[in-house]
């Protein structure tokens, strides 16, 4: 697989705007802010494709963002939830990824401003993405016509999320696609030691200490924030991409083989060489393109059975 | 899912069968011959599409079945390895599987005779699969213009068989897409539990018994006969679709999840309430269509880089 030198720029600046979480994350001094800044400074070299909107709104009492394309096909619409480790991210750093899934579903892509912690810590982040989602049903937008997608723990959100969804007797969306998910706070996963130091973006240190910033005494396997221990009976289908140089590989073929073994439809591809959420690097890594058009098919296949 | 009449027709005609395999391999007098007679007729009630031609070869030593489109694209081939439990099937059973897939593929379609147990056991059948694919290969065919395609014992083969061909030094196929793969012989997947007597086709004892009478005193565990074991590294991609009613789901996720732990790259598609080789009901059932076209669409890929 070809990382050229302008992916390797872009995973270096992401990894140098990680560094500083590590002391927060022990309680040392410095400002979450700054660092929050500085991670999406390294999010926004990805760019915004020519042609969609953006807007901020308020999703009741949610703040988002709204990525509108040229043109929405029946009133389509996706929930994307942003990742960056419960701590960090926001929706300004995912306008790229927004407005390739706009373009190629032609769908309007609502991004929810969630929470963070350690000041929000588990289950903030997913209330509020479930805020995010009631507001829209209350729209009047039919369920069967939304799809989820996100990103790392948002991709982990996708599936929590529908069950948080599920448990609250709503009706659900029609699919949902977990890029990079990361699916199992225990990280006990095989990659998460065999990949470790491989995965050039993640390791399994700084999993740690962002699970323990997240869940604050909640237990890792608490099936709200761990969804390979959640009953995920019931959920409409979900596909799974993972690259297969992430220390979280094994724990995302985990989710994939619950979501199965619970009756839920799976689609899961595996991708060599590639790294956590390739699929930010769109613009620059073809590899990156092809899997959101694969996930793009998989939740058209949904919206067109 | 709907199960239609007509497709409850074949189950039961597939099912019925299969009845006289038990006391066989339970070493009971009784006809080979006639069991696995009566095994084919159950599968050529599937038919053939219009517009394929079929003709009876030789792949060297191996006797074979190809069947040709009326238009091949680029010199493809796809090498078919039928399905039988090891003990049962040949080419004529599955004259409708490899015609869907000469027409969606525009590729030609060997499927080779190899022989059966328990007149020959492991690693008979391996052994006379990996004989036709040198046998295309002597023919002047480039491997990367060969995909590799089989259903139950024969989808667990289309990974047993790249191994034996890596191990043999030769050229890879550029994919290869196994169908409710029968990838672990002992039979330790939760679903060979959980799914036992819900499996419309296929049961954990007559799996049991299959498995006896093709491995004859080798090991479940042999990494030739059981995929989940062997040393996968170096094999092209590999797509696995599997029902998920099937007792072998759980199986069929471990090879995924084996598969993708050394770096092959895998698409893996689980499909609520199907059965064991729906695709074969491609005719009467949407379901077996559709995963039928996701299949040749993932082996497209493969060729059109």
């Amino acid at each position: 697989m070809p990382i050229t030198p302008i992916v390797q720029d872009r995973i270096d600046a992401w990894n140098a705007a990680t560094v500083d979480f590590g002391p927060l994350m022990l309680g040392e001094p410095g400002s979450w802010s700054s660092a929050r800044t500085q991670y999406l400074e390294a999010l926004t070299v990805h760019p915004t494709p020519e042609g969609v909107r953006v807007e901020e709104i308020q999703m009741g009492s949610v703040p988002a963002t709204v990525v509108t394309p040229e043109y929405v096909e029946d009133g389509r619409v996706m929930l994307y939830i942003h990742g960056g480790g419960y701590v960090a991210g926001s929706p300004s750093g995912y306008h790229g990824i927004a407005g390739n899934y706009a373009k190629l579903l032609k769908a309007k892509v609502y991004m929810p401003d969630y929470r963070l912690a350690p000041e929000h810590p588990y289950p903030a982040a997913i209330d509020d993405t479930l805020a995010s989602y009631k507001w829209l049903l209350h729209q009047g937008i039919p369920a069967q016509s939304i799809v989820f997608s996100g990103d790392s723990a948002g991709g982990s959100m996708v599936v929590s999320v529908m069950v948080a969804a599920r448990n609250a007797g709503l009706p659900l969306p029609a699919a949902g696609v977990a890029l990079s998910p990361w699916a199992n706070l225990e990280h006990s996963g095989s990659s998460m030691t065999t990949r470790d130091g491989i995965d050039p973006t993640v390791n399994l240190g700084g999993l740690n200490l962002m699970a323990k910033t997240f869940l604050q005494g909640a237990l890792r396997n608490d099936p709200g924030a761990s969804p390979v221990f959640a009953d995920v009976r019931g959920l409409p289908p979900i596909a799974i991409h993972i690259g297969e140089s992430e220390v979280m590989l094994s724990d995302a073929m985990r989710l994939a083989t619950h979501l199965a073994e619970n009756r839920v439809r799976v689609t899961l591809e595996v991708w060599p060489g590639m790294f956590h959420v390739w699929h930010l690097f769109a613009a620059v890594l073809p590899e990156g393109r092809r899997a959101l058009e694969n996930a793009a098919a998989f939740l058209e296949g949904a919206w067109k059975p």
